[in-house]
């Protein structure tokens, strides 16, 4: 059995219910998938400000996944918080939803465009297409202006997000099509059907990326920058957090 | 059900027959391994040229395995030989053993170095390691110098490759080793206990990667330059090739 | 004397007659110029599928060439197909057309836009700028989607593919055009007339390249990559490929 | 008057005190330079854990600064923890002391090498030369393994800083050395002695940027990335964060 | 007292005269600004041409510059003519004014656009950011095509030029404007409030860099590249230059 | 009959006579070379200075050149001073022989290394090969430093020279040599011998270059960057270079 901690670093829990349904739909028999939600931190992510706050209770769940034998996490955010901190706390392999989608959509195609909340958001996701080595294949990064926990609540969204991804493809002659937000994990198939193209939801590529690393047996290495971190004083408000 | 054809591009049967083995250890209950040599080319694949000659059959077992239903395609040597011409031809997914072999690094570490076989073959790995984004993470690409086929005949060449691994390691302080041939999948074990850390085998990341592919219902964007391929009239020993 | 053979990687001998045509118009007094084309393979390379089933053709003629005496080669086709195999058997210098035309295009400009046959080759042209060094000299890909064949049978291909080249000057802003396609050699001139800036086809820079090469007495260096290829056994349909 | 905050992520208040030193040796006339450590988080910051878990407190003081009328801030840390939060945060400029050291580092020289404390933190000096454009300009990132809070108490340690310097000026034939973190601060005259070349430390190099930004009236952006932070409802040990 | 030497290339003494009065506005107590045109070369820098030229009246600036002691100079030309070359004579910095404006607009914003005179220098500009690192950043490079000279004659040319840089920010939605030429120093202001992002003029940033790099005792590495140049015989028109 | 104008822009008539010497063994019948030394300038190139002061001469005899029908232009120094401005001036086309051995080298290997004269000057070589493209071709620059007037001069110059072309590529391991200096033209067919790979003089290869792109019919695009230069007065010692 293999057991999958997926932590959505936003406290939307109807968003982090979405989240681990889409996950269990594409799991392995054998895959047991654990979505939550941190006890602290913001609601919605939709800044530096937000990210960089939603990695404490980030941490903490994946601290708290150790103490319970879990082989690998997802990070449900599409800015991949927290990332190398928690590849440090981890033993098993720990993927960001940002760089599963990039990963897949370079497997089925020769370019993809990301289609993502708030344009203020724009810039993060084209570092981390840098970062990953994606920066060439990305084509273009797209913002529908629709704030995160608006995506389920307003009934016009799914039809704005499909409109600018079929846009996106037109203008960007890219090949796939990557959702840049947890939160739309659900409208995958919709997009897909619009645009004629591979549509990647990074929740469950993500999902299924761990999957296969846990099944080859490879953990995060612990040679070098991802070796456990030095014990540590920690003060104040975050005095848990001594390591 | 799904079903994963790996294509082991030269001719060397023994070789194919581990592939598959190793392939079949890793896939998922419910996930079907085919291993396949083609019917004509080169016995083992070790300069440009054999990779160019190495093609045409393989496009063969893959226009054969779109017949049968194929729902997913690896191609089991570290060269990638005929990737982009594979993709326009199938359906599903297609993955070279280089390229999810570099993938899974770049999730476990920040770094890795490939060993491979002939000094000769390290250029094409570092075109492929650009092509596909990992050009930074390379640390380097080593090469062993012993012939392909010779890897299982010769005894001593288990603890030559290890020792080269460590030796990578060491020099080019990574924290990956991926392994640079479809012929070292079974050392990827001691490989890892040596070195003390994670071992990349293409050959069972690939069968991993497709497999996810096709449970993600991804399959090869046939917009644009993976389209299939325009209807064209063939000539001489290549007539059957005609599409 | 200097032989240079120009092998057109595919099968429509009208083309490569005025591809010969073409390049002895330029020869220097004192250079052979032979154009072929294969004996197998497509009768006009529109996709990767074409484009790798044209290899084994070329190397025959390749091969064929080095008994012959041959002093250099130009590989015929704007994706430059089989030319680091080429290299392992050639002993002088290999050119490809694309390659030959980007060089050149950079010589008498700062940037240089192509204007190629079908919207699906444009991946490969940009895959090749980068192989190259020339991705930052390269300022836009475009496709009149002209088939091949059809360049020199249809009346009105001529009229199209300038008026491409000339926007493709007022978009791009570039301040040189290379000509993507083999059949669009003799369009040179016309297009250099209506764009104002230097045009390139690459069968006629390609082909100075290779005897300024031989003059220069350079040939393929052996010492690694290019060394000619280890002796293998082949089978089946191209056994004869043994070397 | 400007008024600069530094800001040292870590609650080391020795190191704090040492740091206002130092920035306040190169202040003009008419800047007051005040250096502060948060109430809360890591004592020293040697992981990305630590850099994750210091942002917190950063940003708390960012705020604070903001209602206290600071013209600008620097981040004295050479990870540049919470760089783009801060900006979010903050009315006027904030330079980070790794961005300003490489940045002064290319202005005296074609090429620098970093000395920093564990090697562990190497992989995030060579991100932020990729980030801040300097990757080219970067020679080589070399780590003393003295732990930060080391650096002053180990009577040992400014010497084997010195001579890795020097060694990294021979291996790496760079031109300009940097200094790799706060805590190192006042052995720049010593290894500027010993090299021959400008030593560059982050904490004076970032002081004299922010000052200048503000006589220049610079301030951070407010169009698109670094707009002030939506309004967000903040839960948990955290709920103080709500802005 | 930090004496810091202006050198506008150009002979155009108006146009020096107003450097000098910005560089002036912005420097600190203390710092004397001398601002100078050289005694030979050209009236305005709009080409290649002019700014080769421009360069040895420029390095008699400089070597005059060191026999009066002067701490640090000022290239306020846009294209930093000499750079390299006047490093290899200074003692103390030299900085250009591209140079400095791109490294204040990566300190305040993610991202920038030039706006440059005349459509011909526009590859210079990118050239520049390429070379200091900043071509990730540089989302444009746009020209008003008013020549240098007309930039203080024109009436119009601040409304147009303010205009453009309006349109810059709305096309390349780019966080910061630089302004691409020194005789456009007066405007800065202008062109702020118009765009509501920061708006940097070279001038004034390289004063303050050079200020601040004198100030933290950092003068050009002479160990490589910008060692004082070997003696050297020159004949002709040049013989003064003789070293 | 091809007129190609060979300028050393230094003013060491011995050199220029062998440089010219070096070009008509090269040449095509039916092309005359002419080299020459203009009459005011450095006697040798060695620093960044020296590069810039030899561009004023070299631009007087590109503009008799095309007072004289010129068809092209060889700039005869490994930095390749003055290329940009050159061809503002020039009708014909104009190469570098930096330019022009990079170009050769990257036609008959994967990758060169340099081996130029003083060290100083390695980075001008690593600038040009970023600035043609083909930094990731360079695997390495080598300085012998020994000046530029002694390689002729010194009786042990061209065995230092060969030996550290064999060192480089045993430790770059690179497929070809680039010489980087005229000076170095004539130790060719030496070094080429005794390292067993291709030997590239920038002067050959930058004759062949010129000779074959007249028989193109192809010139510098007079298309933005390179139209030229617009009209000036030019003042001081430097007025007769009023355009």
């Amino acid at each position: 059995m293999t057991h999958i901690k997926i932590i959505n670093p936003n406290t939307a829990l109807a968003m982090t219910a979405s989240i681990g349904r889409c996950a269990r739909a594409v799991a392995a028999r054998g895959t047991v998938v654990t979505a939550v939600s941190p006890s602290m931190g913001p609601e919605s992510i939709e800044s530096h400000y937000d990210e960089a706050l939603a990695v404490p209770g980030l941490l903490t769940e994946i601290a708290a996944g150790e103490r319970e034998g879990v082989d690998g996490y997802v990070i449900a955010c599409f800015g991949d918080p927290g990332l190398d901190a928690a590849r440090e706390l981890a033993t098993g392999p720990v993927v960001g939803i940002a760089e599963a989608a990039m990963h897949a959509a370079t497997l089925v195609g020769r370019s993809f465009s990301v289609v993502t909340t708030l344009s203020r958001t724009a810039g993060r996701a084209w570092d981390l297409a840098h970062r990953y080595g994606f920066a060439a294949a990305c084509r273009g990064v797209h913002a529908c202006d629709i704030p995160v926990l608006d995506l389920d609540r307003d009934p016009a969204a799914r039809k704005t997000v499909t409109e600018l991804c079929v846009d996106a493809v037109e203008r960007d002659r890219c090949d796939v099509v990557v959702l840049g937000c947890a939160g739309m994990a659900d409208f995958a198939a919709e997009v897909a059907d619009e645009t004629g193209v591979p549509v990647i939801d990074g929740v469950t590529a993500a999902t299924k990326l761990v999957e296969s690393l846990v099944a080859l047996g490879l953990r995060t290495s612990k040679r070098g920058e991802y070796a456990t971190p030095p014990p540590k004083r920690y003060s104040g408000l975050l005095s848990d957090f001594t390591y």
